[in-house]
């Protein structure tokens, strides 16, 4: 489907690999891979070139001067210059396909090119893969016999189109009863539609983040790159299970629960996309696109493929990528042809939600070397640069989930989310400011990592006997007491007064599957580092990803060692990076180059395989502390 | 979706349009499109080079040696040669992408590659579309984690793959259900399924021609290239009127009847293909591809797009050739993911039956010059050879179909075929020599042709007055008779001796009908000549196709002047082209490509647009008579 638009977007064969771009008066100086246009080039580093047609060679806006470098003049060239402005080195920067290292003159802006702000403060300019353009037609006559598709391709001609037959059924009579005055959608190179009159201003598209738990859509306005709607809403699939594996295990005791699964993946995606058009109140056959970003096993369960193969070693994926997919294939119903793009997985657990977040992160575009930590019950992690990223998944378990946890629940009104602990007493933060009736994944850390910081926790993640508490901590001794025959930590006296069993508390069993889960991801990052002979200290930033690394407190991450021991203000938390990836590839067809070929530019390490990792990950058990 | 095989096989960028090659010791000296390969360009031209693997490079046995002009070595060359064979100017043939005009020696054979005759007298080697592999894969370890789709492409690198969804839900079970021993189906570049075991020698596929009136189903074993079952009916859509246009009008007046149309379309075929499915004996899942020929109007009919602009001026059609098609678009249910090949249209009146039977007679091959004639109600000629085609439609109206001859019927039995008249009397051939009821179309214009002859007709076209005949027919006067104030011939006494009404006769009327038609079809072929600048005396062979032209006496068809006044043995039946041309693509995806490039070779000629039709048609209305 395709191929033609990704010859055309690609790189001419025989170029360099890297070629050196300085563009003036800006100072700024990339390395770009050969073949790419000047113009995408530009985009890509946040340099702004006049254009009003997106690079298509159609405005002849993009004007620019090769002050050093050889560009031959292509064909537009020597229509939009003089033959003085040529031999000065004047050049249409979507034409120039980088074959060798150039130094780039760029005018001040005349027309603004749009972009957007999506991401972790990433400026994305403005190119859909929907591209609408209004013709009006010649009619057909005796000694103009063109095909109906035909003189649709012959007024796009920059463009290169396949034309699906369920376009061709309908062609003709669009054309006739709108009197050859219509506007064509094409969608990456095929022409999904013919509408009536002249609609270009209205294109949408629906960015989802099909998470474990929860769904995210957004819808786009393509025009203007704003954010029309959003809204979210659990993953129906739940009653199968909270995590991917309990999912997984569905699949494979019932020989339905696939398609059912898939069903339901299809229904909250549906469900979403119709509230998303009506709170943007936009027409559902002028959505043409979806993006979704989901973990290996959430897109193979919503395409229906059998997720087996992710759930037991090897750990094998169907397919990285999917290509030629329509909405229809996720259970979205918006235009009838809308295509569907979902992000590719590197691995059976760093699916393509990292992808996605990398691509948001733009770790694979900055000079920094930056720590990426999706955390959940299964942890992604990546580190690099431009220059090189390594990526692997751990295996964190359900601690931060909070559901293996005796008090946990869900980051939901009385859930305890912050935890500070002093030698006298306790101090919580409760979402809603409710009642406390359990806690979730932050405040299970905070209250972890504030335990060990005033001593009642030692490094080995042991409470502190009755007698060294009541001799070292006397204001909280009162709270370390015994339920069920384990020494717990009460957190809020919920139930009556010294009834510990009806309080919110934390066990030492708790403490351990939280160090179970800290060691899994600081053995994870731990390896990444070694892979790449970098020591801890060069991290230049972490980004804490996923609805429960935002959450997180850094000071409390540091301190149980899940985050290496940086300054504070290093550790910043990203968000929702897969949904804002989502959203990335809907505004731009770059960025969407650029989210596939990440899969091919990240390396993966796989830990199980991996004869040292139960070694490193014991090493990974105790605490660091700190204040 | 077949973009990136395309690229694969057509010729690389910048080479010259046509390069001449010397293939010895055959003496066989061609000029073919420069980057087509040299194993192509021999295969095109009836040389066979010694294959397996069809010109994929995976055999290595199409060694040739270059005499004359420069190839450069390529990488499977140096696996395959000698440094000293190499310097002698040893290449493989499937390797070469021609730059400039080559002297080649072909070793004699040692493997014969297969091939099948087909079309009209045809060579064609077999390298069809859909390829089977036996795969005997690796076992996914934790080492070695690609994905399933990557593990099977990896074992096929010499085909550039895509997978469809439709694939990837089925691919992990049945890999592991086979224990990663399998066969694959590729078709055209596509994965479209992976079967247990070693499936490879079970290759099967369709070749339909949808007639107006009759609909032909052709089983073909890919393996080996022959004709498993062949089978042929009515075309369901008769209801709907006896040619396309009474079908588009049907349309027209019907917004339901497309729809109707469509399906009935697809039932014929559907039909078919259970017939020939279950008289072969094959699986229908291991049919893995349908290649269709039809009219413009049978073609958009089964895809379910309106006709109408097709049957007003200015006789537009939707598109040319139709893209990603799947058996299924055809109402076909053979493999569930079969690809459905549609042979293009050049225009409304000279669609893809015409295409596959030129690319069945090969007229654009061959040196010679060669006139081609579909005669029906709309009659498709072509003129040219190997440098030039030029192509019109020509308006013959229903004659030929004896639609509206007042004695006339289908081909069927009891039907006079054949007329021989002497001044005596008059003989007859009828079909399954049954008793006289009616003629067909060829009966018709032998009738006429043989009283053109004898002389009861003049060159005008008007019977001689009962004085006349008596004078100077007296054997054959007494046929000549009035039947409802008509002038008529009696052709058979078929009531009561002397009840010329209740016989089978040729009216003054019915005489008129062929003489338009007949003078439309001349007319046609005459402005092609003229557009080609060529005395009819240049034209070295006549092919007459189509049912009708495959029953026509060459005789008769010169002595009214339907063909140009050659030498009979020149005037040559070439029966179903058009199905012929349907097996040819089915056979070789060469020819299938052959087949795709006729429309942009072709130039065509539009009649209804000349100003001088009219006059010419009235010229061409006389019968020129002769023995």
């Amino acid at each position: 489907m395709g191929a033609a638009e990704e010859t055309h977007e690609g790189p001419a064969a025989g170029a360099p690999a890297r070629v050196r771009l300085r563009f003036a008066p800006s100072g700024v100086d990339v390395k770009v891979p050969g073949g790419v246009t000047v113009f995408d080039a530009a985009s890509w580093n946040g340099i702004a070139i006049d254009s009003t047609c997106g690079g298509h060679g159609t405005c002849k806006k993009c004007r620019v001067r090769i002050t050093e470098g050889e560009v031959p003049v292509s064909k537009l060239d020597s229509r939009a210059f003089t033959p003085d402005e040529l031999r000065d080195g004047w050049r249409l920067a979507c034409r120039i396909q980088t074959q060798g290292d150039l130094d780039v003159d760029v005018p001040p802006l005349v027309t603004r090119p749009k972009a957007a702000t999506v991401g972790v403060g990433r400026q994305v300019i403005l190119r859909p893969a929907i591209v609408k353009r209004h013709l009006q037609l010649e009619e057909a006559t005796l000694s103009d016999q063109r095909t109906d598709v035909q003189r649709v391709m012959d007024a796009m001609d920059d463009l290169e189109l396949t034309v699906p037959i369920g376009v061709l059924r309908t062609l003709g009579p669009a054309l006739r009863a709108a009197q050859w005055d219509v506007t064509a959608v094409v969608a990456d190179g095929e022409l999904i539609g013919i509408e009536a009159g002249d609609t270009t201003a209205r294109r949408y598209a629906i960015a989802f983040d099909l998470g474990t738990t929860t769904v995210v859509a957004n819808l786009l306005d393509l025009d203007t790159g704003t954010p029309v709607a959003v809204r979210s809403m659990l993953n129906k699939q739940q009653p199968f299970g909270a995590d991917v594996i309990s999912r997984i295990s569905a699949t494979m005791m019932d020989p339905e629960a696939l398609a059912k699964l898939q069903e339901l993946a299809h229904e909250t995606l549906a469900e979403l996309a119709d509230e998303v058009i009506e709170q943007g109140q936009v027409a559902r056959e002028e959505v043409y696109e979806v993006v979704l970003a989901g973990n290996a096993t959430m897109t193979q369960i919503a395409l229906g493929i059998d997720p087996e193969p992710l759930g037991v070693a090897p750990f094998v994926m169907a397919a990285m990528g999917y290509e030629g997919l329509r909405a229809t294939d996720l259970g979205v119903h918006v235009h009838p042809l809308a295509p569907a793009t979902v992000f590719p997985s590197l691995g059976a657990y760093v699916g393509g939600d990292i992808t996605a977040g990398i691509l948001a992160t733009g770790l694979d575009r900055d000079r920094r070397l930056r720590l990426f930590i999706d955390v959940g019950t299964n942890c992604e992690i990546a580190i690099g640069n431009q220059d090189r990223i390594v990526a692997t998944a751990a295996p964190a378990g359900p601690a931060f989930e909070a559901a293996s946890i005796r008090c946990g629940m869900r980051a939901a009104p009385g859930a305890i989310e912050l935890v500070t602990i002093e030698p006298d007493g306790v101090e919580l933060g409760v979402i809603d400011d409710a009642e406390p009736v359990g806690m979730c994944g932050s405040g299970l850390v905070d209250a972890v990592s504030e335990l060990v910081r005033v001593g009642l926790l030692d490094a080995s993640g042991k409470y502190l006997t009755d007698e060294e508490a009541a001799e070292r901590l006397p204001g909280l001794a009162d709270r370390l007491v015994t339920v069920d025959g384990e020494r717990v930590f009460v957190l809020a006296w919920t139930g009556e007064p010294g009834d510990a069993a009806k309080s919110v508390f934390l066990s030492q069993r708790d403490v351990r599957e939280l160090q179970f889960a800290k060691a899994a991801i600081a053995t994870g990052w731990r390896l990444l580092l070694e892979e790449l002979d970098i020591p801890e200290s060069d991290i230049q930033q972490v980004l804490l990803a996923g609805s429960f690394g935002s959450y997180l407190s850094a000071k409390s991450a540091i301190r149980i060692g899940l985050v290496p021991k940086l300054p504070i203000p290093r550790i910043v938390s990203a968000g929702n990076v897969a949904g804002e990836g989502a959203k990335m590839a809907v505004l731009s067809i770059q960025e969407r180059h650029a989210g596939r070929a990440l899969v091919d530019e990240i390396e993966y390490l796989e830990l199980s395989d991996r004869a040292d990792f139960n070694d490193r990950f014991v090493d990974e058990l105790a605490f660091p502390g700190g204040s």
